[in-house]
């Protein structure tokens, strides 16, 4: 793999998604969005769902058109110390290192069997690479579905040791049933793999497969004594990230987005995509602001930058959720 | 573009998407299938939609489980002479040819300006594939979605003096809308490309751009001064034929089809991989018999080939339609 490839993986990989609990039925009839504190932030997405849905509105948008696309890392479920998928990577490392004996010395395994992240992060993308494809390919598509079932339902989170899925945003989880009560059909769009994600999106976001949209492996058929199969390979078929995040709406979804909602600069184009389709259009960005509640980072992070995006943002005047200003409520046990 | 490339171009671009008109809402109450006569193969469908939508049947599968796809030309809409994506870049080139005023004398675009098929035959794939440039990569996704309008909604078919959506199949018109009024989600898994399809397959089968699987040329995201443009490369993105069927299916749905019905070889591994789900599946050729009405061609057409589906759906038992013989009527303007 030469290095643009690995940056490409590294870039794309490292994005990945997922989410937890709260039912999202027990919100408060009168107000969609309790977890959200009143001000400009939350007035935006009060005023703008009924400007776009009262028919004779001069922004009314039919319903088929009412489509919504939101990250999952840092914008659906939290992101921190690094994307839960290079965890469920680091944790298949382990759960596999028995059949490996010789990972116990070897790069770029033994780092992550002895914790030592500082090693790995020297050892480069190439590196993590060769971790993701260990942990995600080689396998069919079921096993690997399997694989990630099984860590999502029983792995924690080392700060809240809880399961990642618990670690989903609450007012987020609002905004999306608010969205779908209100005709819009709402996907997923991260850089993230999607087969990562759509073992438990609908479960957990009410977000089904099939509006899912992510990086991917290539898959191949494989058809044995009647038994067809897609194996998973180690080949990186498309990067849902930056550029690619409007590539993938258009290619998975086929219409502009009417409301988009990110949080980093792999979020920009998508933005960007749905302000250029002219009409009422929503764009949102969430500012990781509570150092206390969840974790405060923008234009340094190593995970879930957000640097130019928050410039452009200010510029043209999109949303920008300060979190711990916005949001009362950040994950659903806090309730 | 090497000779495999220019022939996955021709295998998967030689497969388009289209199709008509013709109420859905205006079916015979009592009967959904008015279209079909009766027999074993209305019967198989009859038959197999309650068996899984009937709450306590042993063959139950949950609505968001009812996945039915279907592939386009040959299936959903006629793809004789030649597919019709195929008959849109060769009046393409004829709209563009004042501008080239070389093409008169040039290959591969001579050829097609002088009617002369043979010719272009016999410059092969690459020649195509040329045509294929020009008329579908070098402008951005809305200006083709634009050229794509306009030819659907003029250009008419030297036999039948029609728009191609008047050539769409009434009996399949009829199951779409039965199978989506018992709780299925209909998709369109073509080897045509996405975007040919889905500026019409909402208005014309009722489906919508998020839920048709194609073919596709690799888009790039461009951000003039503000104005963001997805321009379309002459590069292929995905072909979804044959093995890359399931693949496709697998990308863009993530679930696996309860019901899937083809008409070719290229259909094969869409039905293999559907029957290979367990449980209740539905498995559906359709066989091209009526030389009068339509076409009548199989094993040995240039175009949409049935050999080896055909002998394996006879062999495990698949339902194959016989035109002639299971359509009442054909083509919506009969009725």
């Amino acid at each position: 793999m030469g290095s643009t490839l690995s940056r490409r993986i590294f870039l794309g990989v490292l994005l990945a998604g997922g989410c937890s609990v709260g039912s999202a039925s027990a919100l408060a009839q009168t107000d969609p969005l309790p977890s959200w504190n009143d001000g400009p932030v939350k007035k935006s997405i009060t005023d703008f769902v009924p400007r776009v849905t009262t028919p004779g509105s001069a922004d009314f948008v039919p319903v088929p058109e009412r489509i919504a696309t939101f990250d999952n890392d840092g914008t659906l479920w939290a992101e921190q110390p690094i994307y839960f998928q290079v965890l469920f990577a680091f944790d298949r490392v382990k759960v596999l290192a028995p059949q490996h004996p010789e990972w116990k010395t070897k790069p770029p395994f033994k780092f992550v069997l002895a914790g030592d992240f500082k090693g790995l992060a020297a050892a480069g993308e190439k590196a993590l690479f060769e971790i993701m494809r260990v942990t995600h390919t080689g396998m069919s598509t079921e096993d690997f579905a399997k694989d990630v079932t099984q860590w999502i339902t029983t792995a924690k989170h080392p700060r809240f040791d809880r399961l990642y899925t618990d670690l989903v945003y609450q007012p987020m989880l609002e905004l999306l049933a608010h969205l779908r009560a209100n005709g819009f059909k709402t996907f997923i769009v991260s850089g993230g793999t999607i087969e990562f994600m759509r073992t438990w999106t609908d479960r957990v976001y009410g977000i089904p497969p099939e509006q899912v949209v992510g990086s991917s492996f290539a898959t191949q058929y494989q058809f044995n004594g009647g038994n067809p199969r897609l194996m998973r390979d180690p080949k990186i078929d498309f990067i849902d990230d930056k550029t690619g995040k409007p590539v993938g709406i258009d290619r998975f979804i086929g219409r502009r987005p009417v409301f988009a909602f990110g949080n980093s600069d792999g979020d920009q184009q998508m933005l960007e995509w749905t302000a250029g389709g002219g009409g009422a259009r929503f764009m949102g960005l969430v500012h990781h602001t509570d150092a206390v509640r969840e974790w405060a980072y923008d234009r340094n992070s190593h995970v879930g930058r957000l640097d130019k995006a928050l410039d452009e943002a200010n510029a043209r005047g999109w949303t920008v959720v300060d979190m711990k200003r916005d949001w009362k409520v950040i994950f659903p046990f806090e309730k």
